[in-house]
């Protein structure tokens, strides 16, 4: 980014105050709202008067909660209209997972809305907190080592590729299972071992650890009743998961549904991804 | 191993009850005394009066606490004179940590000693749980991933080795301290970055993360005040450990000292690395 | 493969010769024709009567010369209207770079067509013996280790990936040149240096080897003048190719354009990786 | 290297050649002798007579060959009388594999000699060179890519590790042997598969390619006739090697001994390894 711009952060949680601090330090003017704690007092603004003058407003990820704006660290509540209402037309507005709802307010108000958390480079780069934090909750549950541990992943998309990567790193023996011939392709060309996801039922009782990275019923009654004892079920999958949570609580099995890994595990990392994720939609915007 | 021995397992934590488990599935015989939680109560014994069938007493790591043997599992108490007398003279006891106090002991009552612990091929995968034990830490303490993270490991014997490595595997930046021109050229044959372990000081500001395995006076106040505020430092070194707490409090600087990892992150992967070494013992004693 | 299959394996090189051999392991029966070295006469047929019983005709990679079908290994020429008329009408054929001429003569025949050379997760596969044959090169002409060496891998497509990852794998500093921002994102995920391959000019100066996959003009004069003396440039990509040779000529950078080389460096890898296309395109045929 | 010391470079293949630039790179005054090509005539000398004036005199890897010292780049003949006769008595010579006969005749010349060849972290650096020229002839030689490759290294020490590591980052199925229980451990810590090295026999016929680096009698004619047909054997170790060469000529189990690789495959690479091995005699001995 050559040239300092303006920016308004508004809402959110650390990822969004590291995300102030970050542009801060990288020479742009910047100005927060509804985001009290974790900021430096400089920066923070009691009103949104001077957010027309703003190069970028950027709302948090998830940009609303149901009291309007998603303001965690604030003791102050923002409604959507409230917000929408300062800007002038043509402003440059980005924010996360923004619901229709919202697009469709934006787009009343006259605004460009950008939703950086549809960016692929960003969804690459949340894979990384996402498959760490997954180890660090095997870690502490498993009384093993992840070294040597025999892992099944499921699913090869973007987190299955960083999952299986850095469970390998720690000396896993790791297994992927996919559906594609050529996600199978490159699990073979990486050294994994391979099964068939949509196959798995009968494969899987040597694994001290199964992770599911896809949003679809993978682990059901059979699968479950073919794993080891001890074993855990990590699912990281979104709603409605991978795994039958109430076949897996009846027999004992005990499954971790972790979502939203980046925000909880990592803030600073996850703020930094999103902080890339911008610079490219203003690169590509001309801004 | 080929035939069946006759194990005695006496005391201990949950490597204790998990190396009864791992023997008895193996086909061997096996006793336990007071090591009541954890353990199948078939295997259980009463008293020690079948121990001088033993082809092998093994007591838990460390071997004694202040009570005499060590058994946190069990309401029994058993002093090292009550354990000592009911074996015959010539039987095999294996013992982790054993102190002068037990060597002398066993010696008197004519009973063959060996430390496991001494093992080099024991101390070698005892630094997998403790590299991971680590790892697990800095996860839970850093809100950065270690994905990218600028680490330094200090040392590189056994456990600086295994850190380095896993850490790597987690896509960590990964710099080693060291002292000897083998050692170093060890590290950049495996492409880490350089320092030297003696001079450490003006070459700190960049780490997330320091990890010390050298159990000399390595960060002292000096060291401290180099590095960059948030940087965590792990202690790993035994007893003085490397790090001058007083002044790392003084000056805000988190440092974790943590110790006896193996037993407390992976009791499970400890146990067996026991069991592998308690096997070589007996090949090479011809048992 | 559940059921043994009736194959025929007609002209081609070792990788067929090769294919022959695996598929007769696998318990098919397999005829050749026109493939007379380098294969057990056991399996070679004398004329193509028995092809109508053939459940797949596999020709070779590429599939035509000038000559008809290509058939480096034989004495016979063997014309494309002489093999079309042996077949029945809806037999299976798998041909390597089918070009139009061939797949419209298939068509009037009433023959099924498929190029295995299309299949991705072949071309995924080949990545691999390319880049090892790209290594090679490059171990043979250096004057130093890849170890240590820095290398500018130019593209992130499958051939890239594989290129970077072995190169690592050997201990080399290796950077990532690409254009989009997911592929940029990746190789920071990766940990690899990373540059935008439109914007080479300038940041050339360090490498020792630069390796280019891409079949667009990425070396030019400009760029091949930033090189230092002795780095070595091997182009991957296909025609037209990625380097201005003759600027490189000119300039003294030594270039080598190196082209089909899992045939040549790894022919029983090459024709393991067909067997696996094949057997994928029979499973989704229903054959 | 702080302050420029003047050297002078006697002798010696193209590592001596590249040392010599690579030291006057560094800023020292740098002075050669009988090697003649490959290096800059500016830092050549027609004779001795400056030599007197040297910090530090380097003869070549090996010092001597039965003329004299080993000066395959000159035309000139040097015999070890001539070139002892030169330097004041107390300067420091510093040669490679130097031989008792040039140890007593320097003694006897007052000169201080060192043998950088006997510097551990030389060893340890030569390691690289030596697994990559052994890689790069395995891949000229085989039909298949070292990916998914089955390979045996026999022996675990500097050399193995290397070869082990760079093997597998190529995707290779690398098996280590070793004897002691302390290598094998460590290379279960680093997942390798295991087997012990003093009873290979019957645990050979999966091997693609067996890497022996230990200097015994390793595979003889029983272990040789393990091997699958087709499997290729380097042997690394010095004389006597570690293959029965008779008896697998005899078998038609083709074994390459490769010596001396790290001046053959990689000179810039082995000259620089001297370099800083050079450094570090003199940062030790104060100079």
């Amino acid at each position: 980014m050559r040239q300092p711009l303006n920016f308004w952060i508004v809402g959110g949680d650390l990822r969004q105050a590291t995300l102030a601090k970050a542009l801060a330090e990288d020479g742009h003017t910047v100005h927060t709202y509804a985001l009290d704690q974790g900021v430096d007092p400089a920066l923070a603004d009691d009103n949104l008067e001077a957010i027309c003058e703003a190069d970028c407003v950027v709302l948090p990820l998830p940009a609303l909660d149901r009291d309007g704006i998603n303001a965690p660290l604030s003791q102050r509540r923002l409604s959507l209209q409230e917000l929408l209402a300062a800007p002038r037309p043509g402003q440059l507005l980005c924010a996360g997972m923004a619901p229709p709802l919202l697009k469709e307010a934006a787009q009343a108000a006259g605004l460009s809305l950008t939703d950086y958390f549809a960016r692929e480079e960003l969804t690459v780069a949340n894979a990384v907190p996402t498959s760490e934090g997954a180890i660090q909750i095997a870690m502490e549950e498993l009384p093993i080592t992840l070294h040597s541990a025999r892992v099944l992943v499921v699913g090869y998309g973007r987190l299955g590729k960083v999952l299986a990567r850095q469970l390998r790193g720690l000396g896993a023996r790791v297994t992927v299972a996919a559906r594609s011939c050529t996600d199978l392709a490159w699990a073979q060309v990486w050294s994994y071992g391979v099964e068939r996801s949509d196959q798995l039922s009968g494969w899987l009782c040597s694994y001290d650890l199964v992770i599911n990275t896809v949003p679809a019923p993978i682990l059901g009654r059979e699968e479950l009743s073919d794993l080891k004892p001890g074993c855990l079920v990590i699912d990281l999958a979104s709603k409605p998961g991978g795994v039958d949570l109430a076949a897996a609580a009846e027999m004992g099995v005990k499954v971790i549904w972790a979502l939203s890994l980046p925000g909880k595990v990592a803030p600073v990392t996850a703020a930094l991804a999103i902080k890339a994720a911008l610079y490219n939609i203003l690169t590509e915007l001309g801004v």
